[in-house]
Order: structure tokens, then sequence, then C-alpha cells
């Protein structure tokens, strides 16, 4: 089993239900001397946090995290880095109509299935809330990428219909933060701002999706044959709730193309060699080849809606479930720090193991 | 590094270049009492091999497997099983065009950065030659996955523009091995057929798409957080040569459903719980939820075209590199069997896993 | 690197400097529905201690353990378990005066050359304080163990040269928590004890041995190649800190015995398997035959003496250390049940492991 | 399972049984740029061999390892580095009687019990021939070690009750390989070649000590929890057939010392800074010092004697078990450059594991 665990090198551990008294994590295998910017970090949380704005569940979490090891002085020994994140106004009443039922398209009923005792407070440990530990993960991966000039960015991309078609190099990455839905071209997220309340409104839910673009990577990160680059990445971002499809480069669209349209040429200048397109997402032969990489991630509505459901009981007597509590309309607005999160983790892994690449 | 491993308890480890000596790999952790059925195995790799139609590479490789190890009168001994196939017909002189040029959208460039060291014959490591161990691997778990009456199926559903639009379940899978594209719908098939032979007359490549349906999947296997079921079964087809993009379940076309319409409602006969519909596409959490697993596959078009292309050389002079050799046109008829075996090979390992999560 | 976690299938992951805010950790592949018994773990964690006997460290450590996750309704659920145990009365003036200085056969030196920055504060991660940790994840395998009817005993058989001779099968366990040394023989352990008072009146410390005996182990545990079982053991031991030594069965004895005195001839009673000697210390070709596996571990004087001697600091200058703080004048009695909780962490693992040998 | 595999980052996994078509193995992680000299495997693999003295099994295998990946030019690539050795001249009909019998302190009753189906033939999986593999990985670690100076020396320090007792730093290292014990003095030699001899004349068997040396290893190999430098060097030396016992420097004798006698003091020459005793055998805090690592490993006599021994077959009958075949009376002597080979793969790995100790 050991499933709790992300990384090879670098490497996150995570624990914690969303009903138990704490969420939080170890991060191994970070190196030593790195400075630790506390506020960058709980702006990462903060930006994944509950209630920040209209569009998105109202439900109060404070998502504080404490530090308990591994830094002094401000900066990580190399020791393992133990976090928690304490779990308030948690309450459990709202949680027992589901107690012996299972909630359609949630995890409920797989779990009771795998385990038999199941913590079915919030969904326990299949709450999105144990997220908020891969973005304490992610935004120390982040801080080992920035001593490296290495940038993620994510945003969204499309809400249900609602689609931004311009291509990443053509946006204003500093809108991203400025509306609640992190699209960064203000029309469209005007756009998709009216279409999450329009389903809200009918007690429903929609999907959406995120674009995630990696610049800077120096050549050579990556593996060539089980843990390509890509991989790896598409792997930590298929863990993230919700998550139903990844494409990088060209992606689903290259299906249709040609190989004299999609191949990059390579070109050189002085003895920098770069590509003259950027199909291959950045990554050729499973390892980086120095331009951006760039993925796109499809996010299924919710399952949560405040519609009566059919379903069965543990007994397996039909039942009908309501939707209750306080729950997101659509992922995607807060999903965006946990892309960019699964990625910093496995840019920082990689960084790390190409270290022993060559003699 | 150690990335030619993949699996935690039912693990494949291999080795190879295309001009080597011979390619090989070591499967480690399967049960003992397996029997080995050699037919089977070889019948794989037959799927696999160059040469079995017109509209796929004529390149000779026998691909005939030794066994070395861990097999003692046709069963598994739970030792570690090793392998190998040798590489012959290998014609060396082929490839000095590209000793020391960058072919588009290949690994060479990559690679030579990365390793300095690289070996160019025919890709060497990144040639897809390094498959034929992946199906080897995949057969013997579907020889395990047998044995507990788990079902895994590809079938090409797209290339480039001419896509099957049937749902699989409409599908008569006994068809997919009669017509060379490996599409079980005949029309369908003969119009993937001219539209290969049409870009192969131009000396050019044309994606296509893999779907891949695994049936009688207990209820389960997976896990909840990182090796979520799917994660993993996306990281395996993610390290296939040229795969571009991953879905499962409804996949992108979620992205546009209300969560009304794409939830599945839970029904029960006797003991039996089900679903309605399977946008779940049978995970649920992360965790199996025994209906029909199925995901679909992007691959891009194949890199080497037969036509002249502009690059670069190790020192950064501009040449042309010109396609030789005998390659696919498409990819996706030969890559059907390693879809599978690379599904088979996550089955497996789950499958032994979920022993251990009960008391 | 990545090297605060332990095993495979059940795995221990922990974190924690003995200064900081709290050492903690996350346990891994826990089978569900283990009924979690808080006082067992208690007094698991009190056997440890500091501050327990006369003979020991008189420092205060409270080792409350708190569990975050993992647990509901007092069963495990599956998840990873999070827990951690508060640092508290840590007086961190103690310490300055090792800020800059090396002391003697501690892990200050190598700390400063590997990472650098250092929590030099009580010894920070290289601190025995870390051993509670394991104390709580071995803890929780007993009581896996407990569920398949085997047992871990481990007892000091000696302290500098006063050594216990009789064999383990001679002696009492019920007796070894009757004194403060945790030597079942009654004579034994008074003298040892008034040899650890000795040493501790002139500042100095002293070495010891602890045996440790595994009964009821189901035949089959282990693996043929690398992981052989008493090689996991062995690490797992020797990863305990003041740890100079281990052999197990017939140990370093056996070096001078021919084949036919050390071979353990087998017999049959009915359909069980036996053997009339156990040289081979339940453990052949790797793998358990059923018998009683023990051990031998050996562990170094404390480095910590309250002596002045001579060392350098970082710079290279001469300095002279002096002992200060309350340490333990032997290692041994308080090592008894960290030995054990190691040895458990192997042999659950092992136990997971072994239901996927067969088909 | 997966336990045929053995490191982190630099990662050996072997398959092959001593009757089986071949044995082999496959390096992973190896840097790509390391000069591969066969003539100096060969050589290692010459010092494993049986037949190679008077005093060693006369048993022949040829043991030539083929190289089928990873080399290129004479150079690694980084790409996995497969090999096989052949299985030649085996005898089938020598073991038919041990079919269904148990060799007492041999794996026949424990792989029967654990697999179900076992390879009985000379043992199978369990035979020491396996240890041919990892003299390949381990004289390609020497070679990794030979780039940044480090050398690894085993010798054999006794055999039976005739003991070296002269320290590993008075010795000649020169001496070793010119005797057929591997013992660096030539009297001790002599004696130890009589003991052998004598044990041998009566078809029994005896055991024996080999003492390890690691020189010129860099200060910052290791780590500080579980993995420490000694725990790890233990597993791998563990993991050899017939060992019974690891201590690393003062070892047991550690147990009677007191804290002032064995205490290592630091001092400084200019900026080195270094021990006045080495006590702590190269290793503090399981991380490197810089001085040398030394370790010391009992072998048990051999199982194997041509002498009858009482048994039991599958049945549980009462079996007579007669010794057949060409034995090794002592395996120390062929057990030295396994021991080098074992500590040879942990060193490579932590070398590369500690690239990324800092940032």
């Amino acid at each position: 089993m050991a499933s709790n665990s992300f990384g090879c090198l670098f490497r996150l551990t995570t624990f914690g239900e969303s009903h138990g008294v704490a969420i939080g994590g170890v991060i191994d295998g970070c190196p030593s001397g790195l400075r630790i910017d506390l506020d960058f970090i709980n702006n990462e949380l903060a930006r994944r946090r509950p209630g920040q704005s209209a569009i998105v569940t109202q439900r109060k979490e404070d998502d504080e995290v404490e530090f308990l090891s591994g830094i002094f002085e401000e900066k990580t020994t190399g020791a393992s880095i133990g976090f928690v994140i304490k779990n308030k106004n948690q309450n459990s009443q709202d949680y027992t109509h589901i107690k012996d039922s299972f909630r359609p398209s949630h995890a409920d009923f797989t779990y009771h299935e795998k385990y038999g005792n199941r913590d079915y407070r919030g969904g326990g440990r299949s709450s999105a809330r144990e997220t908020a530990c891969r973005v304490v993960g992610g935004s120390i991966a982040k801080l080992v990428l920035g001593h490296y000039g290495i940038k993620i960015t994510a945003y969204v991309s499309q809400v249900g219909d609602v689609k931004l078609l311009k291509d990443y190099n053509k946006l204003d990455f500093s809108k991203i933060e400025s509306n609640s839905v992190r699209c960064p071209d203000k029309m469209i997220a005007i756009a998709m701002e009216s279409r999450i309340k329009a389903v809200r409104k009918v007690g429903d839910t929609i999907g959406g999706c995120i674009k995630c673009v990696i610049q800077n990577v120096p050549v050579g990160l990556g593996a060539p044959v089980f843990d390509k680059l890509h991989a790896d990445i598409g792997k930590a971002i298929l863990g993230i709730n919700a998550v139903k499809g990844f494409e990088y480069g060209s992606g689903f669209s290259s299906v249709t193309m040609k190989g004299s349209e999609h191949n990059d040429l390579f070109q050189a200048k002085d003895t920098l060699v770069t590509t003259k397109t950027n199909n291959s997402g950045g990554i050729q032969g499973g390892i980086s080849n120095g331009e951006d990489i760039y993925f796109n991630v499809a996010f299924k509505p919710v399952a949560t809606i405040m519609q009566s459901q059919e379903s069965v009981d543990k007994e397996g007597n039909k039942v009908v479930v309501e939707g209750k509590g306080r729950h997101d309309p659509c992922v995607v607005p807060r999903a965006v720090p946990i892309v960019e999160s699964m990625a910093a983790l496995v840019i920082a892994d990689h960084l790390l193991r190409n270290k022993t690449a060559k003699l």
C-alpha cells in the first residue's frame, strides 16, 4: 500500500481526514539551505482555501500551516519537514445522513468495500481538504524551483462550454489572480463566473479545464522509459480529485496532425538550441528540451449537488441522497494552486534526480 | 535515477537498445504457481512486431523471447523472471547520418544534453523497440489477471480525422484482430487504412487514438491519494512512446457536463451494487467500483517522416535531416498490445497491493 | 534522499528534532480494521521515556502521543495514520556551548559537513528522542502482529562485562520489567545496575547488549535475495542510535563451528516440520522457518560523558567540550522497547508482503 | 515483493537459478560517461569463481559475463545495463535426491512452504551462484568509486578458530591475493588452509570471518535516521548467503568499553578535521566522517557436508540426506569479492544520493 507518498528524492507524505484532529504531512529530501518564505506558503494556501470568493464554497477553513521540524533559523536543515494544519469548525452532525448511504460518484462505496471501516464524515480521507497538504509540499517545491529560476503558472481555461481560446503566450499571467475564476482574460472570466453562478442557482455543478505552463526548465529533466517527465506529471495531476483527463503539448489535437506539421524543427542561436514550434510541449523522449512545458487538465463537475439523487445504502436498499453543506459549484478556480503544486513536486523531484545523470 | 522499473509489487525492469546485443528485462513479484503459456506470450509479441501487415513498418524483427529464470516445470516459482529478446538483422550503417544531428521531435537532442554519451543507432534506448519488453511483462500480467477473470481489450478508435464514434459496448471485440488497423468496425477500418496509406505515399505520418477497456475488475483496486488507480494507469500509458494525452471515463467531455448529468447513480440487484451509467469509468475516489474501466489515449504522428527537414547538429550548425529506413506511417495499430500491456501491469500490481488492505 | 521512511508495505515516516515544536510521523499501509489500544501504546512509550528509573537520564519528557488521522471509532481505516508528540520543557540555552564545536563521537561534525545548516540544540535530528516515533510505529506493528499471535520480547543481556549467560529459553520473560535494567535475571540485574551507577559516578558511560526473541512467526516471511528477513531486521536494528553490531541465531559463534555441529536437523511431528536445534535463528535462506527468531545487538557506550574532552570547532580551533545536561550512563535499558519496535516493523512489513507470494 | 533489487539510485536487480539457462541482472542509475573496464570486471568474477584453488569447490563455472545494453563505445550511456552469465555444464541429475527432501540448514524447506513450486536443482534461486551477479554489479560500482578515489578491500580474518589478530592498518593488502585463503598474513594463511583441508578431509565444513575496509570515503555519505550508512551496509552484507553477523568500527567489543575510552576525539590539521582514534569505524550519526570505514562479517559453516544427516521429506517422513556434488568446505575465501561488491553498491548509491543534500 504505502500510497500516501509522492516523489522519489523530493517526497511528500500526507495524512488526515476532513473531520479528524488535523491534516498534515512530511516533506523528505528537501535540500538543506533553502530559505522558507512563510508568507509565500500561506499565500499559496489562501489561493486554495474555501470561502475566498463568491463563486466557491463558503465553508470556513483556516488552513494555517504549522511547521514542526526540518527548518532552523528560517532555512531547511536537510531533515524531514513535518507540518500540520488543524481542522477547525468541523460539524460532524452534517454528515450522519451519509453514514450508511453511498453518494453518487463519490468515494463512499469504494472505500466501504475496500476498507470496511470508513470515516464517513465529510468524505474523510477522500475529502478535497487533503489537497491543502499538497499545496504545502508544492509551495516548498516552488521555493526550490525558484532557486533555479523555474516558474509554474496555471489558470482556468474553460468552465463548461465557456472556453479561453487564446494561446497561453498571448495572455497576461499577471491578471490571473485579478478575478475569482483565475482566468487571465477579463471578459472570459466574467462569462465563466456567470456560468458558475447559473449552475449553482439550480443546485447543480459544472466541469472545467486548467492549463499549466512551466517556464525556464533546464534541458535534461526526466527519464527515458517509465518515468518520462510527462508521465510523472500526468500521474501527479491525475491524482487530484475530480481530474478526468490530461494532455501535454499538442495533446489530443495531435491525433489529426501529420508528422510534417507536428514536428518541431530545431534551430540554433550561438550554442543555444531551440525549436521553432513547441508541439512537443517542452518534452522529447520523456526529457525536457528547454522549451516551455505546458499541459491541459480536465475536471469533471463536482459530484455533490444540491438536488435529490437516487442511490443505495450498505444493505442494498434504495435511498434518496440529498446534497447538504457548502460545496463548490465548480472545482477549477480553487484547483489552480493544486495543479501548480503537483507539477512543482514533480519538477523538483526530477531536478534532484538529474544531478546524478552524468559522472 | 532507477527509472527503468515499473510497478510496486508486480514490477517490470527493462534494458536494451535497438542496436545492442539484445533487449530484455526482469519481472519481479509475480506470484508463484502461475502457469506460463508461451504461445500466448509469443502471440502478444507478434501483435506488436514490425512487418505484420502492409500498413506498418516492413522492418524485420523476430522478437523471440527467451525466458532465463523464474519458471520451473512451466510454472512460476516466485523468483524473478529474467528474459531476453535478441536483436537481429540490425544494420548500423543506416544510422550514421544521425550520429551528430538531431532529428526533429525525436529524443536525440535531449539524450545528448542529459547523458553526453548516446547510442544514436536506431534511437538507442529511445527506440520503440523497447516496448517489446513491456509486452512480455504485460502478457505475464495478463496471465495473472486471467486467473481472476479480468480481461483487457484495446482497439484503434481514431486515425487522423477518421473516428469510430460507436460506444465500446456496441462493438464486437472479436473483430479487432480481423484487420490490420485493429479497429473492430470493418468500414471504419477500411477508411483508416486508406488514410494511413495516403500519408505514407507522400512520406508523411499521422496520429491516432486507442481506446482500452478493462472488464471484470473486482471492487477495491487502487488507493485514495497519490496512487489512484487511474493515476497509475495514466502514468503507465503516458510512458509509451508518442502518447500525448490520456482520459478515462467521461474524460475531457466531462468538462461541459453538469453534475446532475454526470453523476453515476447507484442501484442494487440483490447484494450487487452497480451504477446506472459509467461516466466514472469504473473508478471512484481512485478505487475500482466493479464497473468497466475504460480510457482513451492520444498518439501524435510518428516523428520520422520520409521528407527533408531542417535541423541542427551538435555544434549548432544548420543541417538537413532525411528520413531513412522503414518506419510506421501511423503508430496506433502496433501500439494496441502495448497499451493493453501497460494497463495489465498496473492492474496486476494493484491486485496484489489490495491483498493487504484489510486485516 | 527520502531516508526518513522505513518499510515497504507497512511503512513508517518520521520527522522531528529534540528541540523543535514536536516530533511525529506517519504510518502508511496499516491494514484497516485493527483495534488501536491506546493504553498499550502509551505503555510502550513509557518504557522508552527518560526519567523512568534511577539509572537512566532524569530529563523530563512527557512523550504523549496524539493521533491525528487514520483511526475511526478506535479502529484503523486503512488511511495513513499521522501522529505527533510535542516537545516540552526544552531548554535551548543548555546547548549553546555546542553550537560551533563538535562533540566527540556525536553527529555534530558529519551533519555540519553534509548539510551546512544544522539544528544543534540537543542533537537536533540526531537526538535519540527521534526513537519515540519508532516506538509509536512499532507498537502499532505489534498490534498487527498480536492479531496473528506473534510476540516480540527483548531484554538486556549485557552491561559492560556483566553478562547474562543463560539461554533465552531458560529465562522468565515476565521478570524483564521487574527491574530498572530490563534483565530477566534478578541477580544479574543487580550487578548491571551497580555497574551503571559506578560509571555514572565518575561521569562516564558504558556499553551493553540486548537480545531479542520473536516467537510464533509463521513459516514463509522474508525473501530470497536482498531482502532476506534477517537482512531487513539487521538494517532496522543498525539504524538505532549507538548500535555497533548485529548477529542472529548462532551469530559470530558460528565462525568456529563445523557444519556437522551447526546444521539444524529437521524432524516432523504429524505434518509439522520443526528443527532439533535452532542455530539458524528461525531463518533459512532468508525466510522464516517457524522456529523462534532471535538476535543480539551491541550498543556502544553513550558518547555524552560528564568529563572534559578535547575537540575542535567549525574553524578548526582546538576546544574543550564539557558534558552538560542529563544523559543516560548506559543506553540499553531504554533501548529495549526500541529494539522490539524496529523488529516489529520488519515482521509486520514482511507479513503483509507474504500475502502475495503465491497465486 | 520485488525483493530482487538492491539500492535506491544506483540499483542492481538480479535473476537466475543455478540450473536455469542463465543468471543475470540489470544495473539502473549508473551515471553516463563511465569507462567500463571489462578486464577488471572479469578479474573480479574470477576471484569469486569456483575451482580457482585447491581449497574451494572444484565445480566448473565459467562465469563469463555478457553485457547487453547501456554501454556504447566502452562507456556507460546512462541507460540501464543488462547482463547475463550463462549456466554451463549443469548436471541436473545430481539433484534428484533433494527433489522431495529438505537438506538441513538449507532453503529447501522455507522455499517449499513459501512458494510451493520450487526449482530444487542446485538450490535454484537460493544457490550462491546468484552472487556472481552481485559481483558484476559491485565491480561496476567499484569503477564509479574509483573515479572518486574510493577503495574497498576485504580479506579473510578468521577461519574456525584460526584468527588474524593484527589491526588492518598493520597489514600489507597487496598480499591478500597471494594465497588461496585471501588472508594478507602468510603464516596465518597457511594455518587457515590447513584448517580448511582438515575439515574437508572428514567431509565437514567450517565458518570464518571477513574484514572489509573502505578508504578515502568523502565526508557526508549516509543519512540520519533509517538509512544510516552502516545500516545500509549491514543489510547489504547480511543479504549474502551464510552471513550470521555484522559489526562495524569497535563493534561488539564496544560493549565493554567506557565512553571515555571509546569516544574518538577530533583534531584539526589546517582545515582538515580528523579523529585521533576510529572506534566509530568512519561513520558518526549514520554519516561518513572521512575516516576509514571498516567492518567485520561472520559466516557460518557451509550447510552442505559430505556426511549423512537425518531430515524429513515433503510428506513428513524421516529420510537420510547425503551430501553430493562439489562444495566449498569453507565459504570465506570466495566470499571476499562478494563482500566488497555489496559494500561498493552501498557506497556508490550513497555517493549519488549525497549529490542532492545541499541546495
